[in-house]
């Protein structure tokens, strides 16, 4: 099978950062994982996007067409490459297979979030654009000291059955602008975590989310900003690493996003913090 | 709005586990993390099939239409509640919104993975069905001691990136039968890394990969070890814990699952191995 020569984004990203402790506070470049949408094309059709780290891309798109059933012998692989007929912005982020009988009904089954097209960009800052587009107006948040913002997770972990902490299910928090916790929910999935916290407000008629502060007991990854913002959180606060395309997000949203938050320091991404 | 009474099936439960150390072996019954499919239904038509932990799978329901932008205004909302005209099986797993005006346009963006449409039940059971149906004949894995599976999330470790394990970036690793590494692959997405590393192999004319061991440095949640399925490998190794689904897949599949593993001890939770 041929291949095509590389074409890489690169898989981390630097962003200025804060990072404020009880009696210091610095500001350095940090390294950042950086997360972008690839499309996976069948042939010339549009079959997924996923978001994912740059790099080994045409491993990733042959091995979803494998792990989905879709392809079933490495010979029926012809031709895997990046897309050479997209936008500037979106090259590097499209990876075409051209395979011999592929599995039709496998491939339709598989087929998942291809809205972001390729004909109106497919990169970071399009899925910014769109996200922002369909979001409701922010509200933007106060500026919050550092001394409440670090005492949230462990809100969080009390609020959470013991199971969920020795068994490793992923926890989201909603909390006020003071800091108090109001609705904790768990789940394998910690996308599906944030949709529980939220879906529970939105059954209540609390909607939108303004003045609320959402705590993630795993990273901040885009989805996890994109829902925050979904719902009118303008802040996110977690303990682990946010991904690029999270920091990029809130920056352009005006939303505060606060990483690897501990008992005595905390990183600023986004937003006004006061120590 | 109204809401149906409580249906809900239980988000932890027990599997009996073997756990190894050099020393020592006993059995007991751990908890395990439920995962089971959620079919979200707008109105009478499936709009997607998450897989989640039971419980408060209403405000999941109602969350994801919010986050996916198809509802806007809790006003909106009509009844969310559990579907009745299901199967025994997929009782409980089946939740419907009604709801005034949805954006039909969001939807078809939401849309995602309906294929097990709840005519044929949705349920672990079900859903372990349908993966073997699809997945390659297995070759049963051999007897594998303790002593060399203990080493595997070490030697995954060391192949990783520095920036990978200081910035939390999900790998996975493909090993051979005597336990050395062939491949690692590094994403923000655990299930990329898995098909990175799959895929790689597809491209270099290896398939099915019968003869190997999966290395997860996250937790083996089913879609992990589905996709271990689908490429033919037979043994999960994690050094985190497993979902129930998971577990029910690897024992009904024949694969060998370990999870826990550290230096000194891991836990089998499916398969031969010995001390």
């Amino acid at each position: 099978m041929s291949r095509s020569g590389p074409q890489r984004r690169e898989p981390v990203t630097a962003r200025t950062v804060r990072r404020l402790a009880p009696d210091s506070q610095d500001t350095w470049e940090d390294e950042l994982v950086v997360e972008e949408p690839l499309e996976i094309r069948l042939g010339d059709e549009a079959l997924a996007v996923l978001m994912r780290t740059p790099g080994h891309d045409m491993d990733l798109a042959t091995g979803f067409l494998f792990s989905e059933g879709i392809l079933r012998d490495p010979s029926q692989l012809l031709i895997v490459e990046y897309c050479a007929d997209v936008t500037d912005d979106a090259a590097g982020n499209v990876v075409r297979v051209r395979a011999q009988d592929p599995d039709r009904k496998a491939a339709a089954k598989a087929r998942r979030e291809v809205y972001a097209s390729s004909s109106c960009g497919l990169c970071g800052k399009t899925t910014l654009d769109s996200v922002r587009l369909m979001a409701p107006p922010l509200v933007p948040p106060p500026a919050f000291t550092a001394t409440m913002l670090r005492g949230l997770p462990d809100a969080l972990e009390q609020a959470q059955s013991l199971f969920a902490r020795t068994g490793g299910l992923h926890a989201a928090g909603l909390f006020d602008l003071q800091g108090r916790v109001q609705i904790v929910r768990e789940d394998i999935g910690r996308h599906n975590a944030v949709d529980k916290v939220c879906g529970a407000m939105a059954r209540d008629d609390v909607w939108p989310l303004s003045d609320r502060i959402l705590v993630l007991s795993g990273r901040a990854s885009f989805e996890m900003v994109q829902k925050a913002a979904m719902a009118g959180i303008g802040t996110v606060v977690s303990v682990s690493a946010p991904s690029s395309l999270a920091v990029d997000y809130a920056r352009a949203a005006g939303m505060t996003l606060v990483g690897f938050v501990r008992r005595d320091r905390l990183n600023v991404y986004a937003g006004d913090v006061t120590p």
